[in-house]
């Protein structure tokens, strides 16, 4: 079996009702479809209504199931309430929340207005606070186990240039992840993230980088495997975190990104430029003393 | 589905040949036999030949499948080289190479010999270097694909007192794990692992932890979700992880112990032991400014 | 010498204009008082201008140097803005800014309202945010060098219950530093970070765990080392960080917390409780194997 | 003051005996001068009496103070019980331990033979624990108080391909130096790490990468400090963490790196290499909605 195929046994997220910020596009999308596939229903949620109501459709008739469209701004405290009073009256509860809708910008930091950086702060980390705090709360009060899965980046540990308030952000929302894990637990919420590498969503990368610059920063070439990810990849990830078969998994990032960033983080990785014959030569100048 | 069943779909390891240092007992047996459940070949082996033996026969007729016991000292080159020659007279080619080999000691560093310590190292380090080098090195050889992955602990990263030795060296695996995730990637050889919290296998721990003190020291007290893992869960883990769909993932140490060294790590965590009548008389003394 | 004594040459901060957020109390002023004794004028800025006005006087009194106190609401951009002019105004120039400004609270994240947790996300990530952009723009703009240090704790990445808004917020902080410690290296402006374990200030403590409580959860009891730390020993290695003696430590964040968060973190660091006896009666019942 | 300059109160070391492994060469030797100008004596250890005797006699001659020459391969435990004991009949009391000494090969990991990998490991890691459990016990025995610093490097966390051996043999010190941190600070025993960035040495890294190479992988490329590092930056730091100033630093690793690991590990650092005019145009195209 490839890495193209879904892993887990069919029926596995039968009986869970997800929700899915961000659900409607990309990679949301893709694990929202994988989560009906092995049985699951699906609330999707991002700002358009139009857009979550086609791609609801699609969903629906690729992989059946139930997908509920509901449109929300994840930065509107009222606008969380109102979703997921709905949501829990379409599907009776929700089990898990995946916190997947993000912001970004790829710019210089010194060329960001406040205004820019404040608004990804917004929508990356007080969105997924908010969003968390309202079914958190609810869960604890109704005695309703749950499960968070945050979508993070590899930069919320290591921080990054030119993304800085989304790695920012994405920092606060692993440090979320990490401390609700522990305190929660006792009312039977999970919490985990994901850090996903290069996983390429039509249009995504090439609107952040236009033109040739696509070519020159193919980030496949920084990865040690030698390609971007296939969303079934990230999407089978997602469905073990969301699963019971993770159950003793919390408190943990799993990055899936091929290798990238320990790659650049290594500080002789970069040695691998060096072709064959010179490290042949450099064992003859030696005289072979390793 | 809960966590104690297996989670791929039957026969997503078929084909593959999989080496588990330490497999005749314990965690490495557990794994093996999902292993075996899901398709694969298994190679067993640790330093007694009569365990190995008797492991082999009862994996068997538990879950079918070939298992072949070889008996080796993972801390003797010669041993090693001759048990991977055999392994793969036996297989055909060995397609994955699980270091799961240990020992350790419990005590106050203090009162350990030089030799206590570097015991620990040899097993656990140097072994699985000597072991991932011959592997690797044939691989390369052959242009045959591989998969390591590594048994290591949580305080593999955070060190640990009373454990020391078994700390370093376990630190030690895990920058190997890293190191080669990335350098051997070009050849096809991925590299990751795992490091579990409490799985007590019999007999270990009430060996480390006599009489009163395991029950003083209750592992599942220290852990959010408040339990020991069950040996399917990490099985679970360790397939996904050995299987083609874990194929993006690469140089990643996946923490599963329910939350267990997070909730230690975290500043505030202990404040769990505030009952939460203590919590409404702060909030009214504060005059619920929060 | 003792670490209740100031370690750098006299004079090592002369010519350095440093502005601290916060400073007018706690931590800030203790690390501004010792700036000021090792040759720097400051800035210091809070909300509240009688409060600074006070404790400049004192501070000028004490240590002598220049001490500019100016208020500011650090989540309103505006505010920072003026405040940052007035302060070039007063010294010419700023070469450092020391992010301290904080605000906290110690509760059950599900006692927080949507609005106290953002409250603190504003004070202490966007806050910090915005103070780190107005400066470093100006800065940039006037090619001129500068030095960020920001305080943030140990739960930055670790996480922790009970004061999670401001472990998501730190953890943004964190991120913030070291994005802009590789991306703004190129204009001369180095970043970095101190976490500071327990450090009393006058009140604090109590005001987040009023009576009894202070005593059962004495955070001495928690740090290797058997005791809290003392001011001086903070601005020590702040005076380092801001310092030009620190010009090769970049992007990195110092931890001051006499071992706290790695003995919690550390799986096996609990059996410190085992007392002497116990392990001597061990080692016989193993026939003292190690 | 200049990062070339010392940076401790005069007679900051006065009355320390501070042994240094690997201390008659190199960082070793840099960082023993400057514990010399700061009042402590030393005791330098490698394997080679005549360099050490030499070096003994220029760090003298230079710095003033007593420097002690004691020659021990740090592999052999009798050796190092030895050298201990001729140390503290010298000096009568040793109360720091610079574990310094270290053993690399830059090569291909298949390339290694397996020797030439456990050697390393031997040199590195047992050396390093076989010094510390022998400096420990023995303080430990006499309540005797002391301070371990251990010179790591950045991949010991990361991991780094081309000097595998090291990063695992280094990722071991680290899990020491934090695991002891922990468990032997109630003996008054502290210990830290330094994980230096490239700080080169005559010879020592032309050594490991010959001719052309060292022009083409020029360390000072990737830092974002755009430099290497200078001894005394490195004496200046590690100065502090022997001396009683850093009383509260207790378990931690402090890099001094200009920022190089984590300019390769954020993801998007390589931005730049984007020019400014290209922003410019990036801008525009985007209607400047950032």
């Amino acid at each position: 079996m490839t890495y193209t195929e879904g892993m887990l046994r069919p029926g596995a997220l039968k009986g869970k009702n997800i929700l899915i910020t961000g659900g409607g596009t990309g990679l949301g999308k893709s694990m929202g479809e994988y989560f009906l596939e092995l049985g699951a229903n699906i609330v999707i949620t991002s700002r358009k209504q139009d857009v979550l109501d086609q791609s609801a459709q699609e969903m629906m008739s690729n992989k059946g199931g139930k997908v509920i469209p509901i449109s929300c701004d994840i930065r509107q405290e009222e606008q969380i309430e109102a979703m997921w009073k709905k949501a829990k009256e379409e599907l009776g509860q929700i089990h898990v929340v995946l916190n997947n809708a993000a912001g970004n910008f790829i710019s210089p930091t010194e060329r960001l207005s406040t205004n820019a950086f404040t608004t990804v702060l917004d929508i990356v980390l007080k969105g997924t606070s908010m969003m968390t705090l309202i079914a958190g709360k609810d869960w604890i009060d109704q005695k309703q186990k749950g499960t968070f899965l945050n979508i993070v980046t590899t930069y919320a540990w290591t921080g990054s240039g030119y993304v800085v308030p989304s790695a920012a952000a994405k920092a606060g929302v692993l440090a979320l992840t990490r401390s609700l894990a522990v305190e929660w637990a006792k009312y039977g919420i999970r919490s985990n993230a994901i850090a996903p590498g290069p996983f390429p969503t039509e249009g995504a990368w090439s609107r952040l980088l236009p033109g040739d610059l696509v070519k020159k920063f193919d980030p496949a070439k920084k990865v040690p495997v030698g390609r971007v990810g296939e969303h079934q990849e990230l999407a089978n990830l997602a469905a073990y975190l969301v699963s019971d078969f993770s159950a003793y998994v919390n408190g943990e990032v799993i990055t899936i990104d091929g290798g990238e960033w320990i790659k650049g983080a290594g500080e002789f990785n970069n040695l691998d430029l060096i072709p064959s014959e010179m490290w042949d030569m450099m064992e003859v100048a030696r005289g072979k003393k390793a």
